[in-house]
């Protein structure tokens, strides 16, 4: 596939997408999203696809929102009541990015700010080099969160720590991105991609794809799930599919035998799951 | 209570139920869970128990579901709508724990997989020994996550931790579950049982047998409330109640002469709450 | 304005509020809490307020509920149906704080028991003199949790240090605070309302008055939301309307010129989301 704002390569079982406007420290243009969503479905829809890596050429992961006109994002509507208000176009790319079925690693190369902070939040793991910096700076810039940051960010780091950067607006460092847990590994630059393609590989080797797809969608659905019995309801459909699936038979027969799997599934295999949410 | 795969043991105030059939990795059958369900139930309603520790007999804690004849879980029913799906056995045997009256503690002396990690993160606080092991390796086995743990999990370790666990379905020792906080102390293992009681008698000898099944369940739920409103609602009922029973008087009289309470009411002094939420 | 328990005194552009009865510890009595609101509702309407800082005068920070005459907050009516339950005092001071337009930061000089603990839950940060002591002492009372805590606790600390600090209703000290998360940082007794003032004057150098509410507002209300598409339809109008309004523009002006930002927006301007949620 061939993107004008981004690359879109595959090696294996992993598929990569690039941020790749460096001269304008990667930021993102109305174009780029959409860019990115049609990404975000080929690697999805791709069955040879088992995990995807975002990263960035050039010295910035990604700046944020294209700001060298200004915010060109659409005015209008009225915000009280939300009637004729034009969706956020960073939460319209991140609620894809909420539905996918493969594994996403941020790999953080450099500068993550606004966008390019929010948009690794619905990842499934980060990972930075040393020296990334990191901001949500909407209160500097007189604006509000976006891209659904205000539901993710103190999911996963916790409240006080998005307190902190989501009012201050301050930029911070890549140490205390990982003390506070907003990135899971610092490692040199050098090591950055070939420990994300570790990570994506490990899930690849070992693991059944739509068990992988299933098991990802129920965490990041649970979290706003208002009772543990709705995770019952839905794991027990989960079981039940994936024991009449082909999978569970060779996961036990290969842990017995001590051999790595060979799992024949695919990804659709667990497609009946999205019965359970309606796509928004 | 005389059981085939646990032990049910009470001295003092403290219950302790140990998984017990250790030439199989204390791995857990459906008739194991009828017996733990029957073990809670006996914990909860006798008014001489103030807490349970669950543990395991020789090297395990518990290996996880038996699949010596390969998964035995039913089968059946339609995964899109849920019709005759038959409930997944650990989900009943957890919402029953979610609905204990006594903190329940783990003491994890061993490997913790699968069920044996999972039937944990309905308990109130797990210590574990040193050497310990933990997997959650649903997505190796080509399954589904069951217990409920896409809902506990992410709520105990937060979502990058829960997602990593989860997804690449790799086995793990017990200081990386400490770091993360899956669990909340590492003991050597001839201090484990020991350090569990002490827990378990902190609470029977300092607190009020109805405040604490109150402020316990109110904890778990509360984790479900979409707003801080709701936990008004029933906090102002909850300090209504205890202010006109017996412990609120003795709670400040003890607090003033600088002496250990003797709490006069019961568990069942909190049976009112019971109104608040459905049985499930 | 003069108030008998507390002192509301201002300074450039941050209000200050001070538990002032350190002969009774700054205990809380009913009279106090109708202070709180009070000077809450005046530092949130006034426009030249930006930031408020709670702290105590003399010793402690708050020791809780005032018992010198026992219990004396309000019996009666049924806690199962919740019929003539008259509301909990903290909970409807805490969820004042929650509808705050302002940042509001703990200064916690030393003791926070019960209510003194509790009341800092729903503020935005908490920092803490070393040799500070915390208390959530509820069933050494024999009573129930009050102020939304068995909402709130949880949300920033994690389950298992909840239910820790909730069941045993032990006293901790400021290290473990910190540690778990409870407060943030921890200073010398003489460099802990500096610090404070230090955290509110880099929000009202450098941020829009509007966009702090507006983004403090939606993470404290995103923490309920069942699914990101909720916050994905609260920011795109926050979004719209914060483009169409004077401080983005300068927003970006004052980032491109590298200079510190004059906006001319009021708190004020946030309004319409006020719409939002309803007052409870």
């Amino acid at each position: 596939m061939t993107f004008e704002d981004i690359r879109y390569t595959q090696q294996g079982s992993v598929a990569t997408i690039t941020f790749d406007r460096p001269a304008s420290m990667n930021t993102a243009r109305v174009q780029t999203h959409t860019e990115l969503r049609a990404a975000l479905d080929a690697a999805d829809t791709d069955e040879s696809v088992r995990a995807v890596i975002v990263t960035g050429e050039g010295r910035a992961f990604c700046g944020g929102t294209d700001i060298s006109q200004g915010f060109q994002l659409p005015e209008g509507g009225d915000p009280a009541s939300g009637r004729n208000i034009p969706p956020d176009v960073g939460g319209v790319t991140v609620l894809r990015l909420f539905r996918m079925r493969k594994p996403v690693i941020a790999a953080i190369n450099g500068a993550a700010a606004g966008f390019g902070a929010t948009f690794t939040l619905a990842m499934d793991t980060r990972i930075a080099a040393q020296g990334a910096k990191f901001a949500f700076p909407f209160t500097r810039r007189g604006i509000c969160a976006e891209s659904c940051s205000s539901w993710f960010l103190p999911r996963l780091v916790g409240m006080p720590a998005a307190l902190d950067w989501m009012l201050s607006g301050r930029t911070f460092g890549a140490d205390e991105a990982l003390a506070r847990g907003l990135v899971q590994e610092l490692l040199a630059p050098e090591d950055l991609l070939p420990r994300a393609i570790e990570i994506a590989e490990e899930i690849a080797t070992n693991c059944a794809p739509a068990s992988v797809a299933l098991n990802r969608r129920l965490l990041w659905q649970m979290l706003g799930a208002a009772h543990p019995a709705e995770a019952h309801m839905l794991e027990s459909r989960g079981v039940a599919a994936t024991l009449a699936g082909p999978d569970s038979a060779e996961g036990v027969a290969s842990f017995r035998e001590k051999r790595p799997p060979r799992f024949t599934g695919r990804v659709s295999d667990a497609d009946f799951m999205d019965a359970w949410w309606p796509e928004t």
